[in-house]
């Protein structure tokens, strides 16, 4: 029965949008941890732990987050578990999660000597098989984000149709016609308008929109936490 | 750092369409195991084992299966991690597979004393967290019908609209009008028509599809094997 010494770690690829320290443009950004250990002593991984043994995955997933972190995410979903031979010197699987935060969350990383924030397409070269990891986790992103309401997990209670495009332009890397984009989010019942405006500033003011209720960002299925 | 006294298992659901018993249409079935040993010795159980201190996840997975159903299918992919601390009376993790196979695939599994047969939405109630993973599993299913060309691996490797359209309605529990899903496959390039027709019998031959070999299955991207 004791074949079994593989031991069990969970780690969060967390995304979050900021600006394009080049262009201003929204990007996608994630914070890393660096490593004070060996294996991998020095480089950047993605911040995670061990699963204690009176934890559930999730909860799990979401203490060595914040402790790592201090991100308390409200979406946080698991992504695949990662169990290759050869991962890591000695046998340990991984069960990742993603976690999609909007700038309030985003804002209580430490950016630090132990926690950095990168650009998502442009990190350093990670621990372990964190590289593919973080590439299978970008491409879930971008798949999904065309058949579920995933992009609102990046914004606050309030946001206006042009910040909820500036998601999908940085998610997917491609501009999108305005007039073209305000027809289809129209047509769903993703987001709702609400009789608020942003204050105006320089700028004429914008309706600013809000999140159905009634609707999860991801459809999680009998999984689904309520 | 040994609080991790977590022991590691693999579980797959599979998944064919056979004929109903009362009405002869194809509906979803499930190979189910028997348990011989505590806890819920007699009950019945998805497939399933430890995974090998030398082995990966998806090997592991795979060998499991093999040796309890003898099925090695085409389709096999892993579906979620399921962790809660009391699912199991000791501490178990299970990474759940699904399979999705093709009547030649599941013409090899045994229907005895310790593996039987059983329609997907009317199985007994099974050990563990068994149903609920089931309840996942077909959810997804069902919700990956929808964006994905994963009904063709219930099929061989020549099929008629009418058998394609019979998964459809299978695993969506709803009849599909015949014509307007022609109408359907016809603007997709997910199937390709053969110059082969069915030998005919009692009925008009007809044409007979194959599956683009272009396109897999599903987009598992950067995780896919060649």
């Amino acid at each position: 029965m004791d074949d079994n010494a593989i031991r069990l770690a969970v780690s969060t690829v967390i995304v979050a949008l900021r600006p394009h320290p080049d262009t201003g443009v929204p990007a996608l950004w994630m914070p890393l941890v660096r490593r004070v250990t060996e294996p991998y002593e020095g480089s950047w991984a993605l911040p995670g732990g061990w699963v204690g043994a009176d934890e559930g995955l999730d909860d799990s997933a979401a203490a060595r987050l914040r402790e790592t972190t201090k991100v308390q995410p409200r979406y946080l979903e698991q992504l695949y578990a990662f169990g290759a031979v050869d991962r890591s010197p000695t046998r340990v699987v991984s069960v990742v999660y993603w976690a999609l935060v909007h700038p309030d969350e985003a804002s209580v990383v430490p950016d630090d000597w132990n926690v950095r924030w990168f650009l998502a397409d442009e990190h350093p070269p990670l621990a372990f098989d964190h590289d593919r990891i973080v590439e299978y986790a970008l491409w879930r992103l971008r798949n999904k984000m065309s058949y579920s309401r995933i992009a609102q997990a990046f914004l606050g209670d309030r946001f206006t149709l042009a910040e909820l495009r500036g998601v999908y332009e940085a998610v997917l890397g491609q501009t999108l016609d305005p007039a073209n984009f305000r027809r289809q989010v129209a047509q769903s019942d993703a987001v709702l308008p609400t009789d608020e405006t942003t204050s105006g500033g320089r700028h004429r003011p914008a309706r600013l929109y809000r999140s159905n209720p009634d609707l999860s960002y991801a459809d999680n299925g009998p999984l689904t936490t309520p």
